[in-house]
């Protein structure tokens, strides 16, 4: 199967970042095809560099459609464009955020998200809300660790980021952990080892959920609410992008 | 005081109906300074649509900062962009949705809204449920009249408009009508007068909350969420945008 | 527009220190007439006080009938006679937490609550919910300043309020602080220069909000729920106020 | 045990059926003391009548202090002054709706409400909500029936309740049907019997429970919330019953 | 009146000291028959201990039916079995946390729950969930007592379970404290002087619940979710258990 | 990878079918181990039913230590005993439903339940709050189909099936239909093909979650509220089963 992965973001180099990360844990018959918009913000840190996260993963769907892949994964822990490339495709399409409430929620009675700028937290419980996890997520926490900075993480970073999952887990009675930044998965493995609890990086648990919904056969609905897009004039720059 | 009108539809046409709305309840001294992105879909009908109007919306706010607005509106009952444009300014910002759920709730004890497409009344209901009015909000009722046949709307129209109020006020037991799109502005009015129950416009009510907040002398909370966006780069169209 | 302003409480110069306040922020064509129960407790810290006030605001805007109010403003943050008021008059009618919580989620993500006696935090929780402001309020914090004592407020008890919001402002992660007492009215200013965030009097927020909604040429709905009162006997006292 | 019941309107008849439908089921040991105010609305039915109740119920609670009850019952359906009522004395105070909605819990996964006029609906709407009903009450059905035409209640009006009963359990997919008006209790058996499933009288079960915490020796909390009213000045009529 | 007491875990010792603790406040007329299951665990501190405890009731109702009790308590604070209990049975049954929850909120606007085992906390908040308890309780605290513990309880659990209360009161603002296991019931009277607020015993509560429903003369609603079950096979030990 | 299926009914019939379907979109290395417990009902069709099976799940997972299963399913809507399998294993666990609740959440923005008997329906709501899907759960339809008619489904059952499915589609707003037995898996492909929208059969959905889950590495959390059960007396029967 094809899997188109879009780092919302305008940085090729964390794309081939998280394409690796994604790579070393799909199937043997997986194809990771990443890529990221040709515009926008290096880094996704508060709504304004959403919004324009959002356009681009929408911009990328669209010119994706002649490759046809099976899936598609958001690869940003903020879900941007999500609903829009759901009426974009009928193929299966995962965010990060929501690949990782789910697969936590499978193991755990609660989880703790632990991100990067605290800024961001509400991002996150927006999205905690929408997709019904709100009894599920005990808690949100920020480190205040600027997204771009995890690229060369070192070991100040991780264990910054482990002693806020420790609080976590204390403070909010929760059992697993859930990494609040796709930049954050080459972190993973050496925080489920140090923690002794299910640490979930979103980007692994979408692109296995994608190989699990390509497995079922079972595509995006196209019956009402993901349907796709209605033919209109799309300007500027965005005109090839209409319907 | 200066209101800054952003149409995230990139229809001037529809701007302009927009604005004289806006300018038929704005105070005297209240000046509607009226845009729309140069970009981007002609009507707003689904989340695709939507998010290249969310990204206008940015756009349109952080180049007007020179014009130094007292508030901001959002003219488009999605309130797409409302996040990311309180990021990028301190003036108060008001959704269409959002004033006319507020209005709504404090005239009635329940309120049904009648829209466009039904495809779009998930969009009305995470709006519902991301301001807190899903127990205020009894029904969200599409009529399936496309965005543009409003600009040229006649009786056939409003009879349409009206029966789905009718049928919303009784199954709903609502005391409220919410018009679900900027551009049924003009039908306000006429569909008070013969339903005689508040009939609420959410661009009226957004300029008449601008003026409040102007008026109160409060301004965007900079104070965590909405703190202004971290300075970093921009790519392509959008690097201009940047902070 | 003539705005009936009602002290639920029955103490004069209470009554005259809200009306200077509301007088502070209204428009040049707004004429403020205060007013407050001639029976019932000299302040309202409880559910005990409150039935008492509840019935002297129905009774106030029973009694204001012939001046025929454009509005109606409820002066005490717990609300009282809300519903009543809404029934026995077709102008719109304001509470004074309702209108905080209503502007207050316009300007900032979340906001906290700092009030009198932390008895009356369960009040000011039940108003949260049947608004639907659960999510947005994050916390209410009591300061257990006896509510006649804020008449001659001077700096210890600005200080006391200062460091609750504070406290507030860190523990609960908000953008924005709602001052939980009619009374607290004239530190608004001060605080917001102190706090560097948005700081909302209700009596305030209501006046503008009353301003706003009799400028959109809006009623309190008399369909449904807010329908005037039936006629019927009225015994006691009360008889010359049944319908 | 002395049980304390106040029919918070004014009508001393609409007093004397209802003690007596509280008798029918008190034990052996408990004396019903029946009281209502000596002003306010013949009958409740909105929310205007209700804050005059609401007083009322106060007044009667405070007057009866010197009978020193056991245990106090509200004996209108919208548990007027109940709050009020539980702060003025530290026997258990127990609501006509309140006591319904519980017991109504313990017999089945769902219950309707069918009540008197449809525009108090909203009333037991706020209540369910206030009580944590939401999931269990599954429908609240006005029969528009007036609350005194139930005094003289005939077959026909039996008729028109057991009706809506029957609608009400097919369409809410409910087990149990709550009588949504103290002036209802003389139907309870009847309606029992022909419809198959437990009907509940809110008056009757007040009692019972009213009888269940006194047995368990448990008074109203006194920490808190429900704290006896502060010393202060009430003025006018309400004068003697301040603290 | 006949109450069925069934301890669900398999400790003969707990149950006859439950059963004392129930015929403590149980009225003259109620004859307390006490009971438990023949399998199972010794005491329930867990999920996987209380699958079996709840089967241990399902058999007990079915086997009890000769008896005809008119009323059947569960005697444990997770009400292992109550909605089989409720199939099986047309009497009134009570769990023991269910008739705490509702007890204490009929008392204090709000309260706290102090437990064994903190690892059992998570059950305890299914419940409140379930029964729509969510906002009434306002903390649940784990004392990591073991329930056997209980039996011999001296002064140091005493002292630990009155801190743990303490804490839980002033935390959580509540006014009630519920005490989370049925093995705690002989210490409810001490700590109730000790504290000052009410503190409430499930089963003691559930038996003055059962006589209330029982004098009311309302049974378990057979319409719906509680109908008897269907008659099937039943295989190997639970074979004479089948309908 | 090892994949214990455990059939929570006795029916040995019933389990080689499921057993039959989990096989078909098992991926290659997957080998499904399936059982069913040797006592309890043939078919679960209401709460009493339920508590056997929950217990027979435990007895199973218990059991099948020895075999070290990888992931262990249970395939049963109900999800029998899922909580009670999590602290007896460190697998991965999956229910039924809830599988296909949350396959169903990423392809549609809401869904709609078919399920057998009516009278399950509320079992099947207690796991859509429990889990969280309250808001993408828009509607759950009983056919009143026994669940052991499935296992010689016709084309008149089909037909059944169909019809609720496409009345749900149009009443619910919904965008996917979740099979509401393990026993409907063989109709999927068939209702899918005619409905032209997503048809989740949740033991299918199970296993390739299960697959998922094994993948990324990630078993139960054994951090809380899903710890091993502690060691103690097991009577009767169950006396082999504890710890």
């Amino acid at each position: 199967m094809k899997l188109l992965l879009i780092n919302p973001n305008s940085s090729a180099g964390m794309t081939a970042g998280i394409a690796d990360a994604a790579r070393a844990v799909a199937a043997a018959g997986t194809e990771v095809i990443a890529t990221q918009p040709g515009f926008g913000p290096a880094s996704i840190e508060g709504h304004y560099d959403e919004v324009f996260a959002a356009a681009g993963v929408a911009e990328q769907v669209r010119q994706a459609a002649p490759l046809a892949p099976d899936a598609v994964l958001i690869a940003c822990f903020g879900d941007p464009g999500l609903d829009a490339a759901r009426e974009a495709t009928d193929a299966p399409v995962l965010g990060t955020a929501e690949a990782a409430f789910h697969v936590a929620s499978m193991l755990a009675t609660g989880f703790s998200v632990v991100t990067t700028m605290t800024r961001t937290c509400v991002i996150a419980e927006h999205l905690v809300l929408k997709y019904g996890f709100e009894r599920r997520c005990r808690g949100i926490h920020g480190t205040d660790i600027p997204v771009l900075a995890l690229e060369e993480a070192g070991d100040t970073l991780l264990a910054q980021i482990e002693a806020s999952a420790r609080t976590a887990l204390a403070q909010d009675h929760s059992g697993a952990i859930v990494l609040g930044c796709a930049g954050m998965a080459g972190l993973c493995g050496t925080l489920q080892q140090r923690l002794g609890v299910p640490v979930i990086d979103g980007v692994a648990a979408a692109v296995k959920l994608a190989e699990a919904l390509v497995g079922l056969g079972l595509r995006t609905s196209k019956h009402g609410d993901y349907a796709t897009p209605l033919p209109k004039l799309y300007r500027g720059w965005a005109g090839p992008l209409g319907w």
